[in-house]
């Protein structure tokens, strides 16, 4: 990727040489970052990675030229992402994390007590590698004991093992290129069969206000599969529309997500809450229109 | 405003003559528009005015440089302006709207049966002009016969009237320039005079990820002046951080609007829903922080 070149904009308002990374949400819209400094950029295996120091944002993350992560606003996706499935689930002990190479989902994992192995499979390397080079903050436990890091493609990964986790969580790119087998029917049915009889997964499924066809299909898909899925939404404000949505799916459909959750008590926390939990599942009829739901 | 100078930046993606418009939150961050026809763009006596045809939103209303509103996502500011001060009244009948010249509030206000006078208070003639001209689905009850338009400066409206009004809704712009005193404690113990008993006064309150002083200054100021003051949210798109905030307060605090409100029985709301009404008070512990609140 050409740094000096769209979607890198020319910005006379940052030092000479300065530039914006621009990501463009639909037709002609989307958000631009000041950069102060590239840390990083190299191309994988699997995709084009840079670090960018911006001057709003602190460091950000980009694959594949779509923003990731930032560290000024991780918090809401990873709290979300990880909290809202983990106290939802009674006994939380053994966790699959599929992709989330930056570690955030890790150390929001790390904070339950409860949890006693903690898997991770990311497919690229080079993203953890950086991660824990350029991003400390997100990345900081990812050298932790319980820890057990897999450098392996995740759809190879969850055939034919045993039922063997309380939760998985699914922390992917876009649902195209190389991430997208992490949103067929066949995954998802392998990743319930490797749910213990209680399990939950969730994922993210993109957001509802520029990604309304993925999430519909996603949806559409999950809800086939799992006997018992419901959707719910975060604020994030460097994703398109500044809106994100999560699945929670469970495996045996006697549970019931509607139930107030357990407690966290964390001081550290600065998007979840209980009350934030129960309030994330309430959906804007448009969002329940993307969704098939009433 | 020089349309080919920043904040109007130019851009390759668009037919030859196009550009973007840029919208800065905080510091070298932003929207950005691709805008395919500039369709009014004049100064008044208060504000530089643009209405610009973009390639995703749909048309835009931009005063002095800050995106206002766009055909695509307004419905979710206007519905969560309106609905939930209005739902949250027992009986609402005189309305006073302040601002939102550009007819959105009226709209949505018009849809409660029970409302049997309207008076809207306008600063600016011109926003209105030009909202009836280019933003047809908007001001479309700009003309209902229910509606008194004033075309008045707000602070010396509301002094010295009487104790008339059910519920006061403030839509307006950013609180600086000739808005800023629509966010102080005069202005505030002037409207809270001019709402009967059990009245309602509700108000756009910035966005907490970029906005955060001054939310703090006017959630202070607020609660100051009404004994009972509870903040909501909505993702908001085109506005900075995809979050907005919205504050109401009561006159009295026997009120308390942590009841269920009265349900709206409409097939065209795309944002609102009872469930949406409820879980919009939950805040996150960032916004709490800002508010003051534990």
């Amino acid at each position: 990727m050409d740094l000096k070149k769209s979607p890198f904009i020319p910005n006379d308002k940052i030092p000479k040489g300065g530039f914006s990374f621009a990501e463009f949400h639909g037709s002609g819209t989307g958000l631009f970052f000041s950069i102060k400094k590239v840390l990083f950029s190299e191309k994988s295996t699997f995709q084009e990675i840079q670090i960018l120091e911006t001057e709003e944002y602190g460091r950000m993350l980009i694959l594949d030229g779509a923003v990731q992560t930032t560290e000024r606003d991780e918090f809401i996706y990873h709290e979300m992402l990880v909290h809202v499935p983990m106290l939802s689930h009674p006994d939380p002990r053994k966790i699959l994390v599929i992709g989330g190479g930056d570690g955030g989902c890790v150390r929001e994992i790390l904070k339950h007590k409860s949890v006693e192995k903690l898997t991770m499979v990311e497919i690229d390397k080079l993203v953890v590698d950086c991660s824990k080079k350029y991003l400390p903050g997100i990345s900081s436990k990812l050298n932790h004991p319980k820890l057990d890091l897999c450098i392996e493609d995740a759809v190879e990964f969850v055939k034919g093992r045993s039922s063997n986790f309380d939760v998985i969580i699914v922390d992917s790119t876009d649902p195209v290129g190389f991430a997208s087998p992490l949103t067929t029917e066949s995954f998802f049915r392998s990743a319930k069969k490797i749910l213990k009889e209680n399990g939950i997964y969730a994922a993210q499924t993109q957001g509802p206000f520029f990604e309304s066809k993925s999430m519909s299909v996603i949806s559409k898909r999950l809800k086939k599969i799992f006997p018992l899925t419901s959707f719910y939404l975060a604020n994030t404000p460097t994703y398109p529309g500044g809106i994100w949505s999560f699945a929670l799916s469970y495996k045996n459909s006697k549970n019931d997500f509607k139930i107030t959750p357990r407690i966290l008590k964390r001081k550290d926390l600065k998007y979840y809450s209980q009350e934030i939990h129960n309030a994330s599942f309430a959906l804007p009829p448009y969002v329940k229109k993307i969704l098939g739901e009433k």
